[in-house]
């Protein structure tokens, strides 16, 4: 279980860091739709590994393929299925680790649910690979609420101790979302970039690795968008966010903060501009009783460092039941954070689409 | 859509403000849970209205009555319907404010989704009085994971500028976490249940309310719970968690406070201990990969403070679509967190014992 | 499980025959609908015992009470709960019978399944008294496709040994449909009513109980509407009509007697009829590929002889595990074809609304 | 939306008759279940084109690809994707036929549905062809069926005008239907096989198809497997019986002589057999109130004829609107009844594992 997500536009994915392949089923796409082939190649880019010196050198031409459900570069309306080859896989690396679980790994957790069963290699099914099927849906699902003026932003507000702006509301900030796209580690200060490169830098010369904080804007949606209650829209968002490896938080508006407001600084109050209701502040992130209030949707995620690092750490050896030291020799990010932004723009189109279909 | 939850313990809820009734239906109970009704009538009493000084004076006796799905006080295994009457609504305070959204609330998303129709009074469908059928299927639930010893405490870490200190993982906390359950504002640190109680005095004296942060533990679950991706634990309880008004944000363990850890300090090493795999510390909050690793589960959601205040607030007059001045003379909370404790509760118990199910 | 039908149109049904209310709740009804309580009335009478004597004299008013999701007699699009309580109940006659499943029923499959602990009165869950929950939520489900000019006709084939013509296609049928919607044996050949009639009443005569076939027609339904394979429109339309106790058979358009046809015969061609495409027979059922292709959707359901009968049966008493004679003292109709001829046209009408709703 | 079915034996297919790859993901296997290959290439070969003189020449290896999901020959528990490489595809036969719907094909209604952006190439996405992953995902089924010997069969009862005895309960009934697994024209009863392919001949010479009817059994389940109402057995098995391309009936045990019938008759009787709870009869067909009573589960489906025939027929050109003849050059079955009977078997496995699991 928990391969599938949506109701409308619904994503079943597969795969193992190791296996033959990875990908997806979306079943529930419009019929007509013209895949923009050069949008997904840019957006699996900014996925992929070994694309820069911050990330792991595993090179992945992550190429996908189609097997169904798109005729002449256009949607059918049939599941669409589609598949990325594992090329550069190295197992060696992970055979000496099968009953020495990686700390802050899903090793341990996978070991006991599966019973032993489960492919070990490279966390299996549990890699941060196989949000590469994701980012594939997630483009797709970008490029449909494009034509709705719907688009989906990140930047990083924090990397270990450098902390960088939040979103605050302007056309300007929109703009400057927009020519960061491509950033590596897109951030809505100036000069914060480098200084986060910095502590990346930091994290790896010392065998480590380092976490952050993500923060995402879904610029353009109408007010009316969700469902109370268990399909509320910070309920699906957050669903398919925790889906992300690294993972740990989430908050939506002025989220933790609001805990120290009172009510009268929280409340956004309602205007009329140019004819149209909106409001003076979002500290409510755009989502009121499950639904949008028709302002952009802002949310934050916190991700973890990545547990790889290579520095000696603790384990068990689940077969002699004592403790033991593991060294992992693979390859590894020593911050996941800027391969992580596309998962999560995509992740977030997606939760949006399928709850805009349900209307 | 969104009155429905669940996998397996599948729970749909129902209910306006001023309607006739709230309530359930509880569908895949096992047969033969002999129901603890006194328990039931504690955990009600918790969330309802009016029972300090420090709730709304709306008074509900909230008493559950059971439609199906029991015969002589054990479950049939058939939907366990409940409901509980409506008694001590006053419309008329609502009339006014029909068409003059009260900031913080849903009144405005709710009325653009239901283009008018929905029951506008006292926020109809989007009350906090809907969380009542939430905490009767929530307090069965608690009484069938206690079978399997798995328990679920909360504690307050913060009250506007209050903090309190958070889980740190010994058997005397979860002896206090049992201790301060009948409390209405539980602390781990002494003398904090008493800084807090000041701190919403202080609010509601200024005609405005107060935000706050709840921790939830869920002790004795053990290793292997939960899914991978789309129904990993953390995507299950976040979802039912943001199904809560009010709740803003999540975090599992160190959560949000791993965004500025290194991997060395934020791995959890794992151990054996008596035997059995443990692990030295608990930044994961019991969760690695959407699975129980066997360490307690944390997790802490942001509340925001009540909406409903005394203080005159902007908004806007959709009728007229110009802005206006807007007084609540409704009853209203100065500070949810207490309140919403057995709603939390019963919603981790709910979406924990869905999962095992599934087991 | 069990208990909940459908995507979009979602309704939840709870209750026993004795217990202290049957009822549901439909979520994603649209918002606005105004209610036709009159028209419910009337559907509700058509199911309800006790109103011919043809059926069990069990007298039950069948009041629907709407505990939410309506105001003013429109729905508010919330949850709409509704529940029937349970008057005429007479537990003593069924006590005798707990541990002597009675032949046909599903007493002994419920007891192996719930371990002895469902509800053994009356059937319990597994009363055809649960299919009252169908009618009102499917009533409402043709008041709105009504509005789209589709409209859900049934009449008998067969009852015993009486058989009567099915529909053809033509129009004047259509206006026969309509004329005898009120009546208990609706058939679409002279003179078979009252054949029927007698052929129920010697059942009756002999202490025993007949089945029946019943034909459905939705007429006005456009092409295009269903979903290939698992949605198929058949599945679902199949689906919901084994929910219903008694049926044990489903045939779309010419059904079984396709097997014993030709290629060339069986395939409808398509033709234009004033400048639409038509089809110039219909042996699919107004089906293909699991989508609507314009024509009526046509299908019969086979209903098996009422269980329950006078004559004296043999059958097995679960605590001595020896074999036993039992006679049914409690009240029974001889045939229950007329009374499930509203929970046919319901659920047609919630399986169409709701694969409609996901276009 | 229809890929997807099943609660915890959860599986998505996809493909289109002349696009890349046909295949599924199966969602929620067991780990650790040694898959038995030779099986599979058994099962597969039954359901494939060309190898008989009864079908369609169309060549297809149909060699399954495991994508993901397994290790060593065993299942990982993680989603198990497969695929099948469309070889000998033709699409030049199928361009002519774009705009002019082959009568009692889904293509009519596919292209109002897709708007026709649907891949038309050979049935497209409904070409009975993509039930070759249904085998695949059923045939693992199986092979965990068998664990609790559970087994599943198919005999055919009539083909034309051909009819042969249907099962009686008998073991040796249960001893010829495992004799006669491989044969392409399974019967209970002797002689019919050959005069069934007489009659398949005589269709294929007329230029003309024949349909017919299959009994499914399962044998060796246990009493108080599924669920009341919604998902009965019988729902849950019709509804994907009616996933199957050209399946246009189904009913269970007595089925719809059950409507000439007296209660009398009809009901089955308990009894005591070697300290067990049978029943005498099983009118049944081994399921009351949706829930197994331990008796064979027993269910015929009704196939149409194969729509495709070399007869010409009339239709209609979708851009001219105008009636036309179409001759079907492609390559097609006189009886796809041969090729169905591993689906059947395989839907069925898929249906009552998915129901065991939940239990």
């Amino acid at each position: 279980m928990g391969a599938t997500f949506g109701n409308r536009f619904r994503l079943t994915i597969f795969g193992e860091s190791h296996g033959e392949a990875i990908g997806g089923v979306i079943d529930g796409l419009i019929p007509g739709h013209e895949i923009d082939f050069e949008d997904i190649a840019f957006q699996m880019k900014r996925r992929a590994p070994g694309m820069t010196s911050l990330s792991t050198p595993r090179k992945e031409k992550d190429e996908v393929k189609i097997l169904s459900g798109a005729l002449d570069g256009k949607t059918t309306g049939s599941p669409l299925a589609f598949m990325i080859l594992n090329e550069d896989k190295k197992s060696k690396d992970y055979e000496s680790i099968r009953f020495t679980p990686r700390p802050g790994h899903a090793d341990y957790s996978a070991w006991v649910k599966y019973k032993g069963f489960n492919d070990y290699r490279g966390g299996g099914h549990f890699s941060g690979r196989i949000t590469a099927p994701i980012v594939f849906a997630g483009t797709i699902a970008q490029q449909i609420l494009k034509k709705s003026e719907i688009e989906v932003f990140t930047s990083i507000t924090k990397i270990g101790n450098v902390e960088s702006q939040k979103f605050k509301g302007s056309i300007k900030e929109i703009e400057k979302l927009k020519e960061i796209k491509a950033s590596r580690l897109p951030s809505l200060e100036e000069g914060k970039s480098h200084l986060m490169e910095e502590e990346i830098k930091g994290a790896r010369a010392a065998g480590d690795s380092v976490g952050g904080i993500v923060e995402c804007i879904i610029y353009g949606i109408e007010a009316g968008i969700g469902e109370p209650f268990f399909d509320s829209l910070e309920s699906h968002i957050s669903r398919i966010m925790f889906s992300i490896p690294a993972v740990k938080g989430i908050e939506f508006g002025e989220g933790f903060n609001l805990a120290g407001m009172r009510g009268h600084d929280s409340n956004d109050e309602l205007i009329v501009t140019s004819q149209k209701i909106s409001h003076s502040t979002n500290n409510n992130g755009g989502i009121l009783g499950g639904i949008t209030n028709g302002m952009p949707i802002i949310f934050r995620v916190a991700i973890k460092p990545t547990p790889s690092i290579s520095k000696t750490q603790s384990t068990v050896d689940l077969k002699k039941m004592k403790e033991v030291s593991i060294n992992i020799e693979g390859r590894h990010d020593p911050c996941i954070v800027p391969r992580v932004l596309p998962v999560i723009e995509s992740a977030a189109a997606i939760a949006i689409l399928d709850m805009m279909m349900l209307k």
